[in-house]
């Protein structure tokens, strides 16, 4: 993500103001205090309402009176007024910083930006600190019954959120000083996590988080290393299944302002769903099963270095091509290369329409294995660990039921609203998955819609570009209420017809083929497998 | 100072609400975060824009789930935002209480206050703990230079707040945790002890302090063991010389609501006067000298027990009677004994209208000592500490000067917005020292103009009383806002036309006696005196 991918329309009003200021010194005619003094000017200039902490205002009064009134104020938008935050001495030019956070319950990645200049000037991301405690986030949750597991969890964020930040800054040789605000976003748990809030009402009925708004924070109230009294923005949740990623979503997506409707995507162990325009938002949520996840199918890992993240099946020879993240021998199969796999595995008539492996094909790499039929995709010596990487019908078995929930879900939602597929101008897919995913394979295996492939759009990471976008646009945090506000959250009541539709939608791509007129079905995918 | 002191017009509006609540515990069908829900029914009644301490959450969640969502709300004003200050279970009434405290630089007065009934249920005052380090305010400004010596003066203050406040709350067997506001009005040097902000600035050219608009506090911010989050309010300055303590006189007096012109003054080292009605409002401040305070005339003493405070002279025998605060016998007298001292003086014919004394006359009280003539009002055998206690010319002369310059910054403020003591309705005098003096003996030796008795109105402890109207109705908050825009503060530059003002009010009652027509000058008042 660079300042290209920032949408056209963000204005550039950053979240912390730098003012340079020539006061009139005191005089006997004019012996206004120090910080009133300050404060007067400053609301000429426009800045209504400001406040100032009842504890720093000894410090910040006296360096106005050793800068000789020649001042740089900095202050912070908050939606109740104005934080004085910090006054340099002398009117040359200040560069407030700014931290962008995606709180990923898997990786956590970090934008710097220049908020003057309006740019990031910097990335990176790291694993999630708190995988030890639970590689997803229901055992983590677990883990967080007791207060002190919670503050572990909290401490792990918060360091590593020092850790890098410290890292990126000095690599810049920029002060943590000049770092006046972070804004975050994560699902409604992580965001638990950093607050050290109890997140144990969040997996149990009625599935209630402890809070959806969350208040402003700042930098010294959650121990981060940067300027102590920076204004710290956490995204707002809607509910336990819907939280501050997906709200940063819809304002990366802009899909909020559209007068077309537009829907956006997040798939994962849950799959959220928002469809709607700039009058009415709707979502819901609902398990879309681990397939997509790193360690649930049996050789899926998450998209790192040695991954498979695109295949491609010859229908002739039936030998698989492949690519590998970080160019390495392969160890394993990511979500992408997962759908790749499965699609292009029925495309060649090696699966029957019922998820099955033909084992009556003639090829070295259909196997039977002790979890029954499988497909080699790369032999022993050309991968990492030396072992056959395949993939068994079990495998595939979990691909599939992932695929149908995704699939129901945007059918139920959109029918929900009397929408179409084909009313859809854009079908936003977030997350790093939303780039890779290719959706000609994703529609041939019926997981999404059958839809015209120039309407799906891969955002990358929406959670991170929203939270940059706030901090350089504070009229965004309006918007981001009014979001909240909007969104109609369904919850999907598990039942019969839905069981009936699942079921429909576990087969590939679909018991009804005509939903999906532009998939080729080869003849050989109505064989019996197995 | 009781509830009946309290002004009529004052509303009922306390800086903290409690609300009781049912509220409608979570399931499937309205599973809103415990938090919102809370702030989504306060909402409903009216409280539109809530905020909650960002550590403070998780409390405040647990508290509503665990008293299983029947609870009562405290919420705290300030003008941004209402504060959720606590939860408490159940929805049984809950008291909360508040500290009105007069921060003067002598003394501290305490009230407690029931705001829920209205009603002050305590009241206690301590002598300034800060006295040790400057029995007057300019050397507790001199001892303060350095940032140590500050945090001791912030440290004996805050000390003294919360033995004090323990002690009271104790005595009527009331918790600390139900105390949510303290107000505070002091002038500016002690806002800025409280605070720990330097106010060197305050006593040397061009006299400015750090701030004179205050930001909110909370108890913590500050030490106070009271509730931590209780909010803390202290009244703003207007400059270096008009204080919180003027700010909440004027508020206690109604003198910016009234359509009438009436007129405030504070008697002590510097004599702080204010003018006005509801449309303008003139202030201004001079040194009075310190004639007033105890310790600068030689027998001088706070009105504590054991000062003389009454006093009336026989003009026959030359006798004097005398009333004793506690009591006691004479150990001294203080400012109110003083004036009547003079004022019988100077009727009895002792005093001549130079304000020397008439040494020709016979009386075993009228002795010479080493610093010249001088009238013993209590002989050694009367008096507790067995010494003559006697008031000399010198210490006639100290009074003298602090009444002419009273009667000065008088004049030149009416004069400066045209208004004739004539046009007052009101006089109003602040301070305790206002409940004792005696205003015929305030007229009759020139301090105060020659008005009907019964526009003088002592008004007694304004500081405090200001501060506890604040905490009973916080509509107040704006009013104190309008009144510190609406004064215009009068710098009294000293010129010739001011001294030769001051030195026509050195005189008994003055050198142009057809101002005080009531004042009935004794034939041996024009003698030449010593």
């Amino acid at each position: 993500m660079d300042v290209d991918s920032l949408p056209e329309w963000l204005g550039h009003q950053p979240l912390i103001e730098t003012v340079q200021l020539q006061l009139t010194p005191p005089h006997l005619g004019d012996n206004t205090a120090d910080l009133d003094r300050l404060l007067r000017v400053l609301r000429q200039q426009g800045y209504q309402d400001i406040q100032v902490h009842p504890l720093r205002i000894g410090q910040l009064a006296e360096q106005i009176r050793q800068s000789r009134y020649q001042v740089s104020a900095v202050l912070g938008f908050t939606p109740c007024h104005w934080e004085l935050l910090d006054v340099k001495a002398g009117t040359g030019p200040v560069a407030p910083l700014a931290f962008a956070i995606d709180l990923g319950s898997s990786r956590l990645a970090f934008y710097l930006l220049d908020l003057d200049q309006g740019r990031i000037i910097a990335q990176e991301s790291v694993a999630n600190p708190q995988i030890p405690h639970g590689e997803d986030i229901l055992s983590r949750i677990n883990y967080a019954r007791d207060a002190k597991a919670r503050q572990n969890l909290q401490g792990l964020l918060i360091d590593s959120f020092n850790d890098t930040m410290g890292r990126m800054l000095a690599e810049l040789g920029l002060a943590a000083a000049d770092v006046y605000a972070v804004a975050t976003a994560g699902n409604t748990t992580m965001s638990h996590f950093l607050l050290g809030l109890d997140a144990s009402g969040i997996c149990r009925e009625p599935y209630i988080p402890v809070a959806n708004q969350l208040p402003w924070l700042h930098a010294q109230d959650l121990g981060l290393q940067v300027f102590d009294r920076a204004l710290v923005y956490v995204f707002p949740n809607v509910g336990s299944y819907f939280g501050g990623d997906l709200i940063a979503g819809i304002l990366a997506s802009g899909m909020h302002r559209s007068g077309e409707i537009n829907i956006l995507v997040d798939v994962g162990t849950n799959a959220e769903v928002v469809v709607g325009n700039r009058d009415w938002l709707i979502a819901c949520a609902g398990a879309a099963g681990p397939a997509l996840e790193g360690g649930v199918v049996e050789r899926g890992m998450m998209a790192n270095p040695g991954a498979i993240d695109r295949v491609r099946i010859d229908p002739q020879s039936l030998e698989p091509h492949f690519s590998v993240l970080g160019g390495k021998k392969p160890l394993g199969i990511c979500g992408s290369g997962l759908i790749d796999l499965v699609a292009e595995m029925f495309g060649a008539g090696i699966l029957t329409i019922q998820g099955k492996i033909n084992t009556g094909l003639e090829s070295p790499r259909i196997v039977t294995t002790a979890d029954g039929p499988a497909y080699v995709v790369a032999f022993a010596n050309e991968t990492d660990d030396g072992q056959d990487l395949q993939v068994s019908e079990i495998d595939i078995g979990i691909l599939l039921k992932s695929k149908a929930a995704m699939y129901t879900i945007l059918n139920v939602i959109t029918r929900k609203v009397g929408v179409g597929f084909g009313d859809l101008k854009h079908f936003y897919v977030a997350g790093s998955f939303g780039n890779h995913i290719d959706p000609a394979m994703a529609v041939r295996i019926g997981m999404m819609p059958d839809l015209p492939l120039a309407i799906y759009q891969g955002l990358g990471n929406t959670a991170g570009r929203g939270a940059a976008m706030v901090l350089l646009d504070r009229s965004l945090i309006g918007e981001i209420e009014r979001i909240c506000r909007q969104i109609t959250y369904v919850e999907l009541n598990v039942n019969m017809e839905l069981m009936n539709e699942f079921r429909g939608a576990l087969f590939l791509p679909h018991t009804d083929p005509s939903l999906f007129p532009s998939v080729n079905i080869p003849e050989r995918a109505y064989a019996k497998g197995g």
